[in-house]
């Protein structure tokens, strides 16, 4: 029996469930998790659900429920089960570290195409792992020129998401919409508290008894973008800003972790500026 | 539009969610949310549905549900919204204040019909918020007899529920018979660990650094019922026994206030020795 | 054996702690528990010191300590252990039926000395306990009259701590100064995300994958005040603005309650927008 | 200004942070942090001091410290800050790689000796950092001569402390008695529920709402040496016992690391079978 993953989006309307469900029954495939959700506010109904049995024609499964379901859903059936992840860092190893050894060991279920690094620090840590490091300094070039550098490297290996795996530039709106909605950042507060830089020193300077971490889609406005996961753990009055930083990071990786698991499981929807998640 | 509530749980078979799916929709009825599990161990299904739409026949849909369904399924439609339950006690209020308060402000999906004490002392307390308090001391009683007078008292409100609110007497088998799979229990350690008596003394010789609370229906067997809630809460070797017992009755309100809400809005369902929770 | 309780806070300098045991022995008492804390950055000392032993003179160890610490020392000797809290409220009851369930039996180490409310609902469940409840509407009345007849019902039972236990007013400075330090708020965030009002619907807005609460001193500036706890629980997509409401609830009430048990067991040092707390 | 830390643990009696601090102010010592805690069961106190200053003699200010100290007192004066790990692994990854990683980017506070694993599986991944790994089969030898093999690899690298960093053999009592106080071990769960094998089968079974991880030190009975680190994440009916080992990899790792950081910042005592940790 084979297992297959099927994806929908769409404007929420009477009777989704019991069309799609008929159509699957109808192709011989039983329903062995589906998961549903629809959101009142927008209207939107999403779905994702794991059917089993053999799928004669892909296509036609495709264009059946694209003809039944309201106009423009979004059908996605069996989506690329290779994925293949860009990482983009600057000095700090811990996220890339816990990215490298799951790939090593094959738990990512993605393949690390490259690493990209604005500084060097980090390439022979990746380069024992046979991973492709590319170092392109951000100094002496213009941001757009830093940034089409990346870009071309990018192009080259097709990836299906790029990770901000503590990536401390500014990405421009041209980069962004290149990539649009494949770019996952993570970033060392619970946002929407401390946007922007330093929010350790922010944190240690409010006095907050809890510090955390985000995981979110990337888009124009910085740290707006679609959460995907946030996290927390307790301070008190002994942390140093420095004790707060160390500290994070074990939650800045475990968040990313997280993060990443959820999303090339195929278990996250972007709707508009929040997201939907079937864990 | 009506608001309905179905709940179903049956053996597995192919094509149970488009079957279901199809009577509603036949019913003109629209799901609007749907929770379904396969227990693939015991080739069981469940789901907790949904559906808006003027349900012209409930009995109609039951009979046309339990005829297309796999023999013996239990499909439960618009189960009692007025659901009633009996608390038991001993000495400790902290449970029973929380629930007595919800229900002071509506706020808890059910009636209190009566709190049965073993002492006296949550007696002033019950009465103040108009609730009969019934005092049935064990002493002088056999145990037959203490739990037939209670038993009297309880069939006297048919209760839907029994919730054992730190209730420090074990119930025989015929008890718990009488009442099958509506006694829920608040044990005050993370079960499996510390099944018994004086779990916090357990806890402390042990020298853990989490203890927790555990909501659970009762069986026959002491502290081995399905489980419904669990959390827990860290301490520390600076934790005398007492502080442990302190900081164990927030982690016992909130789980048994949790396992409540859950329960009253038709959310558990039991499997065996376990449960199914769509939260 | 007497237990007693020292309080200390100064600036910090060489040898602090041997000066301050030293006197401690010679009085005969043995420290059964010190906590110390230095803040580096404001050169501010703290400690909390349980010991064991007949004070002989509580005045004489008082003026010894002063004597020998650097000036300015704030010294406290076993301050009140009979102290009289004050709680504003609206209309939501969770905060307040919590602290008054432990008030009732005598687990708050603190009187209730009574509640006001600028709408009247919680008067009769506060009745409930014997405990005075003050009806102010804000309606009719400048701010400062509804001020003053507030501050005149609290001058008249003098508490120790003002609770605001879900007030939805804004304090002005003037009201606030009357009881510097010793008014304390529980916001429906994790400050500092979703200061002001409607943190929940902002957090919906917002697509957050967690909510939080957070207990605080009150002071001139709207929810900036030292932050004594906060905590947070998780929420996904499925959450209304609703749920989200009710959700916070359970964790309000734990902040909350945490955050008045520290307060009222002496735990708690205002140091400047911080607190330093010895739990 | 030189950064010293002082340890002590030993019999309690009247006055013991007033001789200790005295002591330290002779020797121009200012204390900068002080942790102390009495455990008034067995009568045992224990401090950790960190302070700053030249210090002349280290041997002088041991030796009057024991001499002012109850007979016995455990007296550590800056112990060894470059401490050495050997970890001794079977086949899984996951705490191996997050140890080397930080060994790598010399976060860990320790340098890692070696790797000993019963499989050669993680050979190639230990060996890209450049440590050494050592393939010690149990198969066709004895436990005594398994045993042994390992010990006497150990004893060539002379380490402070030995990570059972997923290693599924169980030791005889006359290795551990080599290494006492010595051994630490990651158990899948929160002991003392589900001791011994398959923690995670069992765990499903029992249908628990919460899975955990323990680290402790390795006695004689399995499973039941003093606890160090305890945390839990919660599950659901919807894991299968794959999904829970999955899961529980995440909380094994962060509470080895959390362990691992713990130990080798001297910051736990070994108190009887339960441990005393100044965080």
């Amino acid at each position: 029996m084979t297992k297959n993953l099927i994806l929908i989006q769409c404007k929420d309307q009477i009777g989704l469930v019991a069309t799609i469900s008929r159509i699957l029954a109808d192709h011989t495939l039983n329903i062995t998790s589906m998961r549903e959700f629809v959101d009142e506010q927008s209207a939107s109904f999403f779905t994702r659900i794991e059917c089993s049995g053999l799928l004669p024609s892909l296509k036609a499964l495709q264009i059946e429920l694209e003809r039944e379901l309201p106009s423009k859903a979004a059908v996605r059936i069996n989506p690329n089960q290779e994925k293949k992840i860009a990482i983009l860092v600057t000095k700090e190893y811990h996220c890339l570290a816990d990215t490298l050894s799951r790939h090593f060991f094959k738990s990512l279920d993605a393949e690390v195409c490259c690493v990209i690094g604005n500084h060097s620090n980090l390439s022979d840590f990746t380069r024992r792992f046979e991973i492709p490091f590319h170092h392109v300094s951000h100094e002496n070039l213009s941001k757009a020129d830093f940034e089409n550098e990346i870009a071309d490297i990018l192009q080259n290996y097709s990836p299906d998401y790029i990770v901000l795996s503590k990536f401390m530039r500014i990405l421009s709106p041209e980069f962004i919409k290149q990539f649009e909605n494949r770019i996952i950042n993570i970033h060392h507060s619970f946002l929407p508290a401390f946007i922007g830089a330093s929010p350790y020193r922010q944190a240690y300077e409010r006095g907050v008894k809890i510090i955390g971490a985000t995981a979110h889609f990337v888009t124009n406005d910085l740290d707006e973008g679609p959460i995907i996961v946030q996290q927390i753990i307790p301070v008190n009055h002994a942390f140093s800003v420095n004790d707060m930083v160390v500290a994070g990071k074990e939650v800045e990786t475990a968040v990313l972790s997280k993060a990443l698991t959820l999303l090339l499981q195929d278990r996250v929807f972007i709707a508009g500026n929040k997201t939907v998640i079937f864990e």
